[in-house]
């Protein structure tokens, strides 16, 4: 039997540790391509190339079975290249990450990560992001693996929904503190308050730095705040169907009645 | 009684047409302030700048009680810093657009016009995102207007649900054929068939320019694409909640049995 192909792709970088692991991990369950970005793609979103040329080139970054590609466009980008004109079949699974940093609640609309695979559903391939909550770059993934091994497994036994990925983070591991397990959740209402950080240039002129405070209106135990804030992987099924379905009659009536 | 404040941002830049149409048409509603990008941002998704430093200078572009500032980063980063640093109270109304170009269907994604009124509900603003289906830069927008106008009365009257914008598209205007009316619809299932385009530069390197083919495997008469492809104005209400609620059972059954 053929061995599954897998995709793997992030937004921190082909060279971060994050996505070095999930290599390591995929290894075990397939042939493993890498296609992904040749500089941090942090909060790029949906973003594609559309303006600009898109290199794209194979590498070696470590030894190993995986075939590499290193990318000068966003990880929507990479997805959209693997699948087009890298590879010469359609992946059994697009994996993301791993993340350093979290892409749980309202995180998930601005990451490169997860928008990677969101693409990857859109391409009709099972996929999944993984992000652990832990910026370092030095961060430890030893504890993620046994979940992402499991979630990997169901993902390419079983398939996902049409038009369905995985949006997957993971605690940051804390010395005696045990990850209590898996929770499947939906994405908790919460938002950024942005402050931008106003400085001044050596040319005397203004420019910003955005920075923030995230913050949780939802007290839901549902959430995927709630799973991470007691020390359970959150898994949120995701969709690229952005219509607010709920909302459909009552615009209808607002913009058609007089 | 005090006019309402209206933001108006874009992504096509902040002298293109489609803006300056906008503005014109925002005027006759409320006070207008205009944060918009530089550069042309087409395809920039939810995409902010986290790892670069943001310019948002005041400038006239052109004669009128608008004010205006023109701004380095993404649509998204333009409706930040309005709402956080620019404007002293909420805006009671965020337009972005008039987008030179169709945001129907899975476009939606992609889109930094829609992505900047997606923001503006993230900040609690009634939001709303239009587009006409002419990439012309001189794109004929008067039979758009009367539309445009009765939606905005309309929002500014009523308000939206929470979380919830809408993306407004616009049939091209043509010669001899009346626009129908307005649909109410949900986002098109279609997408982008995708091929890259190889060349080769003066230094004998391969690069890659994104082209594609947008495909409806959608034969619903309820979405943007049939109303459009029916000359009717579409209006799709948009939320930033990804989670598929709907997979949440089949997710848990997957992922918790062994």
């Amino acid at each position: 039997m053929e061995k599954p192909l897998i995709l793997v792709v992030n937004d921190d970088g082909i060279t971060a540790p994050g996505i070095r692991n999930l290599i390591k991990v995929m290894r075990d369950f397939g042939d493993v391509i890498v296609v992904a970005p040749d500089s941090p793609q942090s909060g790029k979103g949906h973003a594609i190339t559309i303006e600009d040329t898109i290199r794209c080139d194979k590498v070696i970054i470590e030894k190993g079975a995986q075939i590499e590609y290193s990318c000068s466009g966003t990880p929507v980008d990479c997805v959209k290249l693997a699948v087009n004109k890298i590879l010469d079949r359609k992946p059994d699974l697009c994996v993301s990450g791993i993340n350093h940093g979290s892409n749980s609640s309202i995180n998930v609309i601005y990451s490169g990560t997860m928008s990677a695979a969101v693409e990857g559903a859109l391409e009709g391939i099972p996929s999944i992001g993984f992000s652990i909550l832990d910026y370092a770059h030095n961060a430890n993934f030893k504890e993620s693996i046994p979940y992402i091994k499991n979630i990997t497994k169901q993902v390419l036994k079983h398939g996902l929904d049409n038009g369905v990925c995985l949006n997957v983070n993971i605690p940051k591991s804390i010395k005696g503190k045990k990850i209590k397990g898996l929770k499947v959740c939906r994405q908790a209402n919460a938002n950024w308050e942005e402050e931008f950080e106003e400085r001044i240039d050596p040319k005397g002129k203004t420019y910003y730095w955005l920075t923030g405070k995230f913050v949780n209106y939802d007290k839901g135990s549902d959430t995927d705040e709630w799973a991470l804030a007691n020390h359970f992987v959150s898994v949120v099924p995701v969709q690229f169907d952005i219509t607010a379905h709920s909302s459909l009659s009552s615009i209808n009536k607002l913009l058609l009645d007089e």
